[in-house]
């Protein structure tokens, strides 16, 4: 086999489906943030930044950066082994403390990154517990399908969102088996919320534990930042709570947050877990500096929600569609791989926009879309731009002014 | 099901056989590598890490420190989103163009850890190419492991570094089957190193590619630092070396080198590299000075073998048996986990040296062992000191003095 031109082959397949990815070589400047410039083969161009993650720029938070510096000098820069081979820094220990009290838990274990907190997990308890059934939510992120996946215990996957069909699943399955419910607070690509109280009902009534992805929720919901979960008082009634360092928080890694067992036996029995360098004093560092901020300060949080409000408003008076959400998310759903990935061109190029083409596999075909991101740094002048360059490329490209 | 009582009754096996991990709460000093502070119940004390893969040093080299400092203060902390939304930084292309020329590459691409490189790359391969037939040799790392067994695909496992084994079953499997050779250049553990020409002229005679992990060699063997491979001058010969930033180098981080259009495969179907958060800029730029710095300087490199052969010739004159191999890794195996622990706890408490007790999983039981890893930072009184006090301990603990 030439395998050369099998990879190729396959290459092409995509470009010609209008998927193949080109990555934005970006430079974001912590001082200008949402501001960024933008390579490319023609030279460089500032934009403004519409689609990170970065939800609620404490990336470039003066705190945040302080307290990873510091961390830097005092430690280091990596973390010099596995959490069992050298690697462990008190400040991992004192990480996983705050995320245990940030959702009201016994305990929290850190890993490298949210793919590998929901592979690992989920990978390790449907390997190790005898008969186990998972109750998969439709829309779950791909880290939880592989974990699952990878354990090769019996998943049963139901209708997103849909409890009904939920508890006929339960139902018809075994009583007697161990059960254990996944899914996710907030959908990342349409912005959804799970009915998390009656997924606990029917959890407890037919002995499930419940395994609840707050990636897009911690740091922006509840009280403290605690999520959907905090806000919504039900922090308690969920096994399982599994988190991101690298998004609201502005750094990276991936933890859960659940009883002192549980975490003990992951943090025993996860391969991913165990045979794995720890993080970086700077990034643990970051990280808890970021937590206790957005814990005690409101102000991003709200902020973070009136600039979505304004877009949202905005938006609708141009007719500019957009899927309806209680959210932060604001996806403009374009329905076309190619025109997606034209619109997006177009605004880079001459309007000074950065929104990244989402496309198959992250969001179904058919559904390709913009999907944007407001922070509290986007300024009402940022999102008017938005908003007229988008109006512009509606009527210029002949996009759907439909409700989405 | 009891959850609770099921997670509790797998951890009290874990302490009967004697292998519940107790994790060293450890201060690395950036200013007096390779000491730390450690933390227990009874207060901290000051110890000499031996047994740390920042092999080294490097996580406390002023130019890799300086470089994530100032890359914190221009880029802010965190990268903001996955590599395809948001996420891709200028540091990052920079990165992957450094990797690939140092293995002698058209192409390089980087995970968030050496586990998820070997992981998302191997599990990908197995996945898409229909048919293919991956050779396994038997003491790989459990990243490696767990992504062939991920991609359901059929695995040989040949007899640890041997080529005879290996030649058989490449000669029993179907001639027209695509094929891969996954195997490490040094083994973690027992610190031995493949016979790599003669695997790659296998692979060319029986039309396979080849993996190569050369984690416990990149930065510490090669003219560049490239590795094993590199020393050999059979870097051309590999399909894919895959290496890791947090090791030698001292940040986080793994990747693969390879062609083209390889890395722009695995880049565009790994779900493990596409559904998660880049590198934070700060370690991407620490990982480049390090690498460049490696790249001329050859005096640590020199400096760790040195050390390596004057703590071994210690060993041998106080009789202390170590398993001879020929890399940086010096293994003393006990045999026996609760002993090993015993003789690692005596080691902290009594005589100020921290080497973890290494045991099932990670190597195979009945030889549970002390993984020492000497660094260019180690003196001579640090190694004599080590020496006296193991000396002191195997006439105090009736420990074998046979050779291992």
């Amino acid at each position: 086999m030439d395998y050369e031109v099998f990879f190729n082959e396959r290459l092409l397949d995509l470009r010609s489906e209008g998927r193949y990815r080109v990555f934005a070589d970006l430079e974001r400047a912590r001082g200008t943030f949402p501001r960024a410039m933008i390579n490319s083969p023609d030279g460089s161009r500032e934009v403004i930044v519409w689609c990170s993650n970065d939800y609620l720029g404490m990336g470039r938070h003066p705190a945040v950066v302080s307290a990873m510096k510091e961390a830097v000098d005092a430690y280091g820069a990596g973390a010099g082994g596995t959490r069992n081979i050298a690697g462990t820094n008190h400040l991992h220990v004192l990480l996983e403390c705050e995320l245990a009290a940030l959702h009201g838990k016994q305990a929290a274990l850190i890993f490298n990154s949210g793919y590998m907190s929901n592979w690992a997990t989920l990978a390790t308890l449907g390997t190790h517990i005898p008969g186990l059934i998972i109750f998969s939510d439709a829309a779950n992120h791909a880290s939880m399908i592989e974990g699952i996946r990878h354990s090769r215990c019996e998943c049963i996957v139901w209708r997103h969102n849909d409890v009904c069909d939920l508890n006929e699943k339960l139902r018809a399955a075994d009583p007697r088996a161990p059960k254990l419910i996944a899914f996710e607070s907030v959908y990342s690509m349409d912005g959804d919320i799970a009915p998390i109280r009656d997924i606990c009902d029917l959890a407890e009534n037919y002995g499930a534990m419940t395994y609840l992805d707050e990636v897009h929720a911690v740091g922006m919901y509840g009280h403290t930042g605690g999520g959907i979960a905090e806000r919504e008082g039900l922090s308690d009634r969920l096994t399982i709570i599994e988190g991101t360092l690298a998004k609201a928080y502005g750094v990276m890694g991936g933890y859960i947050a659940a009883s002192a067992a549980l975490c003990d036996f992951i943090r025993s029995f996860a391969s991913g877990f165990i045979f794995t360098t720890a993080l970086p004093p700077a990034l643990t560092a970051g990280a808890l500096a970021s937590i206790r901020h957005l814990k005690k300060s409101p102000f991003e949080r709200a902020r973070l929600q009136d600039r979505v409000a304004r877009l949202r408003g905005l938006l609708d008076r141009a007719g500019i569609p957009h899927i309806d959400n209680p959210s932060h998310i604001v996806p403009i759903v374009i329905g076309d791989a190619a025109k997606c990935k034209r619109v997006s061109d177009l605004l880079v190029r001459d309007l000074g926009i950065y929104a990244q083409p989402i496309n198959y596999p992250t969001v179904p075909r058919r559904t390709e879309r913009l999907r944007i991101t407001p922070t509290p740094l986007h300024t009402d002048a940022d999102i008017e731009h938005l908003v007229s360059a988008l109006a512009t490329l509606w009527s210029h490209c002949a996009l759907s002014k439909a409700a989405a």
